[in-house]
Parts: C-alpha cells; structure tokens; sequence
C-alpha cells in the first residue's frame, strides 16, 4: 500500500472511524483501524463490536494511489502523529514496509515516523451491506431528535431491569415515526411526520451512547441520512460515513398520553427554570433533587427547604383557579423544559398522584416530555 | 446586617473570597465565607488554613447600608444561589434574621431565599496585618514570573522527600529577584531586577497551589500588587483583596548555573516542539518519556523507538560540529520550550552526563531552564 494524501482529509476521516474505537475492549486488533485501499479509494474500519464505522475517501480526493493494499494501524498513534504536522494542506506520504509497517512522511515538517501495524487478515470482517429501503431523514432533524429525547434514557450504569430503557426506541407506523427514550421516571417522546410512507412497521431500541456517537457525526449542514434497518442491528450512511450499531433485544413498553389535565399553565421559560434551579440548590433530597411546587389561587408556588441549609419559596402568577401540591425532580424538570429550545413551556397537571407532570410547547408540538411525580414517603 | 448591592459586584467578591475554599477541609465554619459589614464597607472572609483571602467591596460599591453586622454562609450555597439571578445589574438586599440566617431578596427575578448560615463568632481571627515595607511589582509581570515557573515544582501528589520542592523560592539580594521552581529532574529559574532595592535579604518557599490560587485572581490589567513578607506568612494585596500564604519551613537548595557549553544551537520553536511531540509518542519509556537527540555533523537528530509500536528519526539542520548523544523526557522539553513563549530558543549540552541540558532565549534572558538527562541504564 503506498499513497499521497492531504493530511486534513487523512485526519478527519480517521477521526470519525475512531469514534467507534472504546478503551473497553481488550482485543488488541480492535484499537487499529483498518485500511483498506482499493481502485476506488481509502477505506477506514474501525470497531468495538457494538459500534462499527467505515469511512470512506473516494479515489478523487486521494493526490496519488501509488499501490493497493491494507493494514491494521493503532488509531491513538496514528492520529497523535498526524496532529504533529501543523499544516492542515501538506501532503503525507504513506506506505506500508515488510508487510505491516507503516512509514509516514512529510516533508516540510519533516515527519518520518514508522508504526508498527497488523495484518488486515487478523481485522473482523464487518457486514455493512445496506439494506434495500432506507429511511431517508434530514440530519438536522435527526439531531434534533437525539438531543431532545436521549437525556431520558437510564444511564449506561444504572442498575434498571430492563436493558431496553438504556436505549432510545424508534417505532414506526405508516409515515409517523415515534422515538421513545425512558427511566421508568422521565420520558421523551418526539413524533415525526416521514415524508413517506414506511411499508413494514418498525419498533427498534438502539442503545443511547451508540445513537449519541452517530449523532456526534452529523454536521450543522443541512443534508440527509439513510436509516438501514436490519434483523439485528441498524445501519447508518451519512456522507461517505457508514455507522453500524448493535439493536437492543428486549422489547420496549407502550405508553399512552394523557389527553386531558385539570391544571394546565404557560410560563416564561427563563423565569421557571432559574427559579426551580434556585430551589434545587436547597432540596431536602439531595440525591432525588426534590423540590415542589404548589398552586393557590392565581399563583404558582416553587418551594424547596432543606434543614440547617436553606429555604427558597418564590411565586409565579398564572391563571388557575385550582389547589394542587407536587413534588418532582428539579433536575428532571429542568433536562424537561430545556429540550424545547422555546420561550415558553406549558406544564400540564392531573390530581392522580400516578399520572405524570407533562410537559409540552405550543411551538413544538412534535415534542413531549413526562415526569413522574415523587409521592412524599 | 442589612445592605443592598448589585449582583455582580458581590458575585465576583465572592468568587475571589471562595478560592481560599477546600474540599479537603473537615471544619463546617470554612466551608463558609464570612461576611463582616462596617462603616468602611463590606470584608468577605474565607480560609483553608494554608490560604486565606480578605475581598473588600468598599461602601462605595454598596448601593445602601442599612445595618452593620455578620454573618457566615456557606460559599457554596450563596454563590450557586446569586448564579440564577440572570440580570448582573440587579440590586439584591441581604438581611440577616434571627442571628445567622441570611435572607436574599432580588425584585425582577423573584428571588427570595433563606440561608442557614453560622455565627461569625465561631469564625477563626485571620491575622491580615501587612508590613510596613511591601515590595511592589506589576501584576503582568508576577503571572508571568509564576507562569514561567510553577510547572517546574513536584507536583503535590509527589513523593519527594523535601517539602521545599513543592513550592516556589522567592530570593531577594538588593534588588535583584530570584524565583526558582524545582523537583529535582528540572528546574526553571527567573532573574528580575526590582526598581528598588530591599534592605534586608529574603529567601522564602511558597507551595505552588497558593501562589497557583493568588495567580488566578490576577487580572490582564496593567496595574501593580504589593508582596508582604512576614515571620511564617506571605501575604500580597491587589485591589481589594487579601491573600494570604502559608509559607514552606525548609530550606531550598542553592543551584549554580553552567556558564560554557560545549554545543550551544538555536532551534525554531515550532518546528523543535512539534518534532518532539511526535517522538514522545513512540518512547521506549512511557513512564519517564524519554526520547534521544543526537549531534552528528551539522545534523540534530530527534530519536524515539519504542519496540512493537514505532520510531521516529528526524533531523534538524544546525551548525555543530561535534558529536554528542543524549536522551531526556520530551514532556520536560516541551514544557521548558514553551515557558519562553518566543520563536527561537536556545538548547545548550556539555558531554558531562551529570551537566544538565540548558535551555535559554536570546530574547528573554530573564528566564533559564534546565533538565537532567535521563542516564541509560
């Protein structure tokens, strides 16, 4: 293998395969990438099982293949070296010696750096067929959808039975897609209008850190990805970038929307958020975040008291003639009311102790976000 | 006590105070700042035993003193509380109920919180007595004088035997400034001539995280601060503020520097820095980063090889005729490279294995660094 190549494109390229690499796993042929260089251009593989990227740089934008070949490269060495040359458009030249050796040189810093690979035989072969019906989905949108609805999902080391709530679920019927991410306390929920109908219905879990680090990929530009869903795992082409995640096998519960509330109020986002910040500061417990929040006449109260510390009680006038006592997680209302991106939040009530706050915006109706209520112990 | 005063000028008073803060320290009473009000203005008080500050925000900052007092709150839980208060222009009332208990009143944001706070009675007296003949000199030049410096120290985690190099020497004769950092494997050394003469000699440790800490409260102004030597403390004013060092009992070891060297070359930084990042990534010895430079004739070679992952072999032309080969920590080097902030530094050797290698600027003649070379053993 021997070819000359703009270091920022090398670095870039390289730099999205290796997001796939994890500190986690012990084989030592899965801290490499892979690089494969075809008639068609480079390709570069990376993986940790869970996650498998193939980045792709096409013949044209490659300065001269000078002969084909692959090899296994440690990503963190070869990475760091090229972060050694300063000039963003200098042109490395790269080759592979004794078979899984490689030399890496540039003139005008005057790198020469050799580093000791692996053989491409020893590299998993990774299936990253596509399927033959993508869904086709803005990236922007795809982002967006991550953003607001992947904070609900349990923590990678929450001790929660069901592996499906450490993931986001995508379900789709017809042309509405459904994305559902849950704790068993909180839940996102956004709804989608496809452009298309979707022949097959589809309910997948794809796990959270897998959707944030394609999520990490997608650029601020407006474009598109393709959405490849297989029997056991889920494919995403974006640019030249082909992202495979693992599927989670459990199957995800259903959860209705409450239609109707017996309080509903609108209130100025900054105004809510810094006083229930406010509180939280002084929450009896610290560790659930709780704070409440009670209605009197034509007043919304926010309450916290936390003994020998401190007690915040601020008021925010609404229009409500009801009575109601609640108490939450500050912190869950506060990931809540953020994900709208609005300057106003309705926050919706039922008397049920069981039925969750919910929370939406007259902007964006695509969006809803539930929290349950903590029941005084 | 009672007053009311803008958000920001108390907010960034107490951001200074609360620096003296320690998550290490078992004393609830120093988890807490202590607020003294008087005629003269409000004294915000915090300490850690090692370090204490005094911030003063004089009556003139103070919108309206209504009662003298004091009180101690705990730094954390005021702080956190004054963050969401959006407007920094806000007028915030501070009164003080039932003895200890600090109520926060601000109109526009609705605030309206109670702190538990503590009697400034149980507060320790921090003795911030200045002397009657400070030395006087620019804070620019005091944050790059520790800038320069500091990194040299052992760090505080190091198992050093002597105390002393976990601090900064400051030697004062006549008028010139010594200021020495060490642990041992390298050493930085800054000379300055004071515009005046200081009647009586001075050589103190300082530990490194407090001048760390009085370094960060400097500004980029251009303005002076006055350094206060006494029996056991070192205490410096700038502006409003009180800082107060404990100073090192042990004694600092006298360092001569080598005045001939046998080669002496200068280097373009850049490119010397960046082809040492590149070998340090292929040390042999990872702990100690050890990488070689070689003198062959009218060549400097950067050398690094470690088994299994890679090597580097790069040259830089110099004009030497002698040969010379010795290996070092490249993280030293670099740190001591970049501490002079030009684009040209000069790299001095003597053969002796024990000589350290010299770094020095032409254009900066006040600073010098020195490391050992790493004997093969």
């Amino acid at each position: 293998m021997k070819f000359i190549i703009k270091k920022d494109i090398l670095f870039e390229n390289l730099n999205h395969a290796s997001k796939a690499i994890s500190s986690k796993v012990l084989s030592p042929i899965l801290t490499g990438i892979n690089f494969d260089l075809t008639e068609e251009g480079l390709y570069l593989e990376a993986s940790d099982n869970e996650i498998s990227i193939r980045a792709f740089i096409p013949k044209e934008d490659i300065t001269e293949i000078i002969e084909l070949g692959s090899v296994v490269i440690g990503a963190r060495d070869i990475i760091e070296t090229l972060r050694t040359i300063p000039d963003s458009d200098a042109n490395i030249t790269i080759e592979v010696l004794d078979g899984d050796k490689m030399l890496i040189n540039e003139e005008f810093s005057g790198c020469n750096v050799k580093i000791d690979g692996m053989s491409s035989n020893e590299y998993p072969n990774l299936d990253m067929t596509l399927s033959k019906q993508p869904i086709i989905i803005s990236n922007l949108l795809f982002k967006n959808i991550v953003n607001q609805t992947v904070f609900a999902a349990a923590s990678n080391d929450s001790k929660i039975n069901n592996p499906a709530f450490k993931g986001i679920n995508f379900k789709i019927n017809n042309n509405l897609l459904e994305v559902t991410a849950t704790n068993t306390y909180r839940l996102s929920k956004k709804m989608i209008n496809l452009d298309v109908n979707i022949e097959n219905d589809i309910n997948i879990t794809i796990p959270s850190r897998n959707i944030l680090e394609f999520s990490k990929l997608l650029s601020e530009d407006d474009n598109v990805l393709e959405m490849h869903i297989l029997e056991s795992k889920v494919l995403f082409k974006y640019n030249n970038i082909i992202f495979l995640s693992s599927i989670l096998n459990a199957s995800y519960p259903n959860v209705s929307i409450p239609e109707t509330f017996e309080i509903e109020i609108e209130c100025n986002f900054n105004d809510l958020y810094n006083k229930i910040t406010r509180a939280s500061i002084y929450s009896a417990d610290r560790e659930k975040n709780t704070i409440k929040l009670q209605f009197l006449k034509d007043e919304m109260w926010i309450r916290s008291n936390s003994p020998g510390r401190g007690d915040v009680n601020e008021k925010i006038d609404v229009i409500c003639d009801k009575e109601l006592e609640v108490a939450f997680s500050a912190k869950y209302m506060c990931d809540a009311i953020k994900s709208f991106g609005q300057d106003k939040v309705k926050l919706c009530f039922n008397y049920d102790i069981y039925c969750p706050i919910v929370i939406k915006s007259s902007k964006d109706e695509s969006l809803i976000q539930f929290i349950s209520k903590i029941i005084p112990s």
